[in-house]
């Protein structure tokens, strides 16, 4: 049992390949050659309309601690056999480079760059593998949040997932990526804390077993708690809780204030539909009704078509694995280096399957933006000494099929990344977490309502300005070209 | 940004229910009565006819260090509100009650106990959350990795999923559990080090971009490397990948070790084959293939069933996250509690749902192992005071549908749990991680082959005995009993 190094860092939080790779660049002396990368998924998750960033306070937190620990250090070397010299050279690498990114709340689409790393390629390579796991993670449970907010309006969401998300990590971080996609709080302490998030939460059904009768648990919470949510499904719903939350709550009277009643378990419309029954009988019309248990965007769906009357819901889960689709596919990819003579080369990497086929070269992303109707046209990838914004009309064309085109004229381009390393520096302050909820939600006001329906959406578009495409198409003759010489000798 | 706390401590990795709960019983001064809670799971994951058990390593180290920080004691009081003389009383909690638990790499079925913890009612609410956190992610991850295992056979199998993981701690607790399952190795290199495990990787797709050229990017590569594992599909695998491989191998002769070639995309069936011919015919017989790309036990299998020539398989995303069911659904029960005399009391939770009924009181778990064959006839959970191993002749009978029912004689009861905790000290030693993985794999071997099918298996059986059904249906009617009143009056 050793995992309990007083010095662990994330350094070595990486694949094998990439300190590997970082040797080979070390040891031909082109680890400091200027790199590109950016990092992108290509498909929207849960069939979604969009997805919304977010991730980037960790990365700033990571990237400033980037350090190889002594511990770090004697592993490679000891039990992985890497050379001396190349060991005392990781003992001085930290992160040194440029960092652009969207920031954390902002809705983002497939193949659209997030991050833009510009560094000594051999840091660029040290740092994928953390990156892509912080970005896919956290993206898709701020986009499955958002998806059920989008579904329940203006109820109560409460994030309850700790015990089932895969884990400790992904309970806090995924707290955290719910509430900017929406939710309103978390059951976990420690995120609450961490992140400054709100927390939530009464009691579960072991405090009725434990007092092994139910009236008096209730009546033993209420004795400590002023506003008591009472978990009435331990024994009976309808015959043994509603009836014993009614009874404390009408002895207590105005001691308490009964909140809620909470069901986790059968069918909830028609428990919900006669609790409620019950409960405006008794007087307590301003009791709410909170609903838990395995529930998601779709059963909420369909709980609310049958009329359920729930205020509020405590989603775990489904929302804290992203059950229905656990991983996000993002990608992080070489699209410009400096060759031999200190000039920036764009890459490429070719696939069989054309949405595979990178996109080269250093790229600005901007949000095109209808100044007549304020709703977002397109999202508009272009080459970084372009500007979109001083043009008059903008021609928006598919990028793999470039015949479904149009012009715009009368937009805003609103650039989307934000400078967030400079050199190492770090020059961007992240907001207050509040900030980037609302944020989100504004983001989400520019959307045509097409985009954000949760089943079967429209395509929002993101293209290529015409410079970025042709660049685009020299890079893959030039690489076909180079392939049909391999072949032919 | 405010999470770097210096103190960060895991006692508020708890749902905020439990720290409401536990002010109740303070409150009610019945915080330190003795209370048994069980964790369990009901239903086998992935539709696999067992499950591996994994996670007591970390679920140790989170007891010994349990203990509120000063940070979480000021957040509980100035943000949450909690008064100061529940607090002094938190500051003081630590682990003292006593647990027993099956040992990592056992295979486990559901409605059995993995782990029995007997604490003073409050320190056992605490913990709940946690504990679950860790057996259902661990768990689920060492029984995938299993399954893969099963259809594999003999080929190496490398976990390569950080990228896709659901955060940090997944990743590395992920490819510890993988390892117990039956992996080889994983490409983190933190987990390598922190858990002893082998880690494994070579180069990447932006090794080749960096270079531009294929064939000199896996020359330099084996510069520095002695074994050599080439990815071939930057640009094109058939035409240009295997090509240069080949080349690069056949110039460097006994410099280098030509291990393997790595497949990422594509037809993994076809492009390996006609790998595997260019790779004889250019004498290099002894070089293996890697294939890799959302790869998982149905892929393998189909890929085999197609006669692909793959020695090795690199498992990321469909393992890492369990994709086709990414959560175990674990539950942590009361099943005895000590009563105002100081007598323990059972106690039960009703379900509609009758497979969700709890089985009440103090019980241990044995698996009946057949001396004649050596196989494992069933899983027996038996009463504290029962001995099963005495008796001659043992009557196993299913617990939701009594009359399928049959008698073993020639059996050995071998007890399942281990002592891991007495009143508060550790008492267990954690075997090494390889002892882990070869348990696991004995373990398998007492299961006969249709339980161990990974469609469809048989059902394992898993019964009480028969004074722990009687006491079951004792409690269920006592319960139904109290309702009924309630109901009535």
């Amino acid at each position: 049992m050793n995992y309990n190094f007083q010095d662990d860092s994330l350094a070595l939080h990486t694949d094998l390949y990439q300190i590997n790779m970082a040797e080979t660049y070390w040891g031909d002396n082109i680890h400091n050659k200027n790199a590109i990368f950016e990092l992108y998924f290509r498909k929207l998750p849960f069939g979604n309309g969009y997805a919304i960033f977010a991730g980037l306070e960790k990365i700033i937190s990571y990237l400033q601690n980037f350090k190889f620990s002594s511990s770090d250090l004697d592993y490679l070397k000891e039990e992985l056999g890497y050379k001396d010299e190349f060991i005392q050279f990781l003992s001085n690498v930290k992160f040194t480079g440029s960092v652009r990114a969207i920031q954390e709340g902002e809705l983002v689409f497939g193949n659209e760059p997030i991050l833009r790393i510009e560094a000594p390629l051999l840091e660029a390579q040290l740092i994928e593998t953390a990156l892509l796991n912080i970005v896919n993670y956290q993206t898709l449970i701020a986009t499955k949040a958002s998806r059920i907010k989008h579904i329940v309006g203006n109820d109560t969401l409460m994030e309850f997932g700790t015990r089932r998300a895969q884990e400790f990590d992904a309970a806090i971080w995924g707290a955290r990526a719910a509430y900017i996609g929406g939710f309103h709080a978390t059951s976990n302490v420690r995120a609450g804390k961490l992140f400054n998030i709100p927390v939530s939460g009464t009691h579960a059904h072991a405090l009725v077993q434990a007092y092994r009768d139910e009236y008096i648990a209730f009546k033993k919470y209420a004795d400590r708690h002023y506003n008591c949510t009472f978990l009435v499904d331990t024994y009976d719903t309808l015959k043994s809780g509603v009836p014993n939350a009614i009874k404390v709550a009408k002895e207590l009277g105005d001691k308490i204030n009964f909140a809620a009643i909470r069901l986790d378990s059968g069918d909830l419309a028609y428990l919900s539909k006669e609790a409620r029954k019950m409960l405006d009988q008794a007087g307590f019309v301003n009791t709410k009704i909170v609903a838990s248990n395995d529930l998601d965007e779709y059963t909420i769906l369909n709980l609310k078509s049958q009329g359920a009357k729930i205020d509020s819901w405590g989603i775990g889960t489904k929302l804290i694995t992203a059950y229905d689709q656990p991983a996000l596919g993002a990608v992080y990819k070489l699209v410009s280096i400096e060759d031999e003579n200190g000039k920036m080369i764009d890459t490429i990497k070719i696939s069989q399957n054309p949405e595979k086929v990178t996109t080269p070269g250093l790229k600005k992303l901007y949000r095109i933006i209808n100044t007549v109707n304020h709703h977002a046209e397109a999202d508009y990838i272009a080459l970084e000494d372009e500007d979109p914004g001083s043009e008059e009309k903008i021609k928006l064309f598919h990028p793999i099929h470039p015949y479904i085109s149009k012009f715009v004229t009368n937009f805003e381009a609103k650039e989307l990344h934000h400078q967030i390393f400079t050199k190492g520096e770090l020059v961007y302050k992240v907001p207050a977490i509040k900030n980037i909820q609302d944020f989100a939600e504004n983001n989400l006001s520019l959307l045509w309502e097409e985009y954000k329906r949760a089943l079967n959406p429209e395509e929002y578009p993101v293209d290529l300005s015409q410079k970025c495409w042709d660049n685009k198409m020299e890079k893959i003759a030039e690489a076909r070209k180079k392939t049909e010489e391999m072949k032919n000798g």
